[in-house]
């Protein structure tokens, strides 16, 4: 196996179902690895560290940063996130594709990195404002002020989505994770990204028939 | 709907199973138009006219050629084939999609046309030559020598793999044709085959929450 692993950027405005997609997509395929960020943020109730995020120290981020060791990282609410480099590179050496759930921010510096060659972006929109602001809301985590905040954030990802190499509208959670499935079956079979078609050709081209 | 029809571009030597595979994709897909090409050469036993391909004379098919008529064309064991450029035209303009059987010489034409900013060309290799011989064989239509003159022609076909955005190895017809529908339905989730997104993300934006 001499493919080389693809980055898959997934960004939405939050609300707009691409936690359960990336999940839906880590169940499909065992093959995908998850790129877990780091964040200086607190964990909230259930989340596990090393499973939902990485929880560091700023001292601890900001050292990785210096050392070249973020892939990307931005400050959301006054907390800093980020995507570790040598667990993607790992995995590109070994064939397997990792996907990002990352915002604008991240998107823009990985498709910048040494590594965008390699990077397939899917921009996930809401069917509607109004929708999203619901389904922020049915959460019941947040407060109106937060819910606000997120809303305005919401405006700003959602401005960004011409960056991306594929849009999709999120109106069904199936329809879209059987279009997310494509987009990575489709991807794969680019033929730059199959390393060993050149051989295999190779072999066929001298078979005695 | 604003959307501008795609031109899937499928090629691969003759007995890799191209023919039940574009069949299988126009099943699948109602919108999907099959390009039927133009030929020189005489209907087989079971050919209808209009369906199979247009069959015409010489002058006729040159006529067409001079006038600029033909999106692609070529002579393949002293017959000429066709691609007529009109209905192509239509179906793009009604955002359909049109699918090509051709070979590498009419990709490498319709590519470096005007509409190659609008090809998907993919290409359907064999499992092996061995594999490619028996298939031929098995249809029971051909002589000894037509046979060795296809296979040749696969060979000379199968050079030119490299020179397509897609490449698959067509070992099973089922796993195949979902590999083709995942092509299809990524590459229209493209952001720019998408001509209402932009119009879809303005009225987002504007709504009221």
């Amino acid at each position: 196996m001499d493919r080389t692993g693809l980055l898959i950027i997934l960004s939405s405005p939050s609300g707009a179902g691409k936690s359960t997609l990336a999940r839906r997509l880590m169940d499909w395929d065992a093959s995908l690895r998850f790129s877990v960020s780091a964040t200086t943020r607190p964990p909230r109730p259930g989340e596990v560290d090393g499973q939902h995020y990485h929880f560091t120290t700023p001292g601890a981020f900001l050292q990785m940063v210096e050392q070249g060791q973020m892939l990307e990282y931005a400050e959301v609410f006054g907390n800093l996130y980020g995507s570790p480099r040598a667990p993607v590179e790992a995995a590109m050496r070994d064939g397997r594709d990792t996907l990002f759930d990352v915002d604008w921010q991240g998107g823009q510096q990985i498709r910048a990195s040494a590594l965008g060659g390699h990077v397939v972006s899917i921009f996930v929109l809401p069917p509607s404002l109004p929708e999203l602001e619901r389904r922020l809301r049915a959460r019941g985590q947040d407060s109106d002020a937060v819910i606000a905040g997120r809303m305005r954030k919401s405006r700003d990802e959602i401005s960004h989505w011409a960056e991306y190499h594929y849009v999709l509208v999120n109106d069904d959670l199936d329809e879209t994770e059987h279009r997310l499935r494509a987009i990575l079956t489709a991807e794969r079979l680019r033929r730059e990204r199959q390393g060993e078609l050149g051989r295999f050709v190779k072999a066929l081209m001298e078979e005695e028939t």
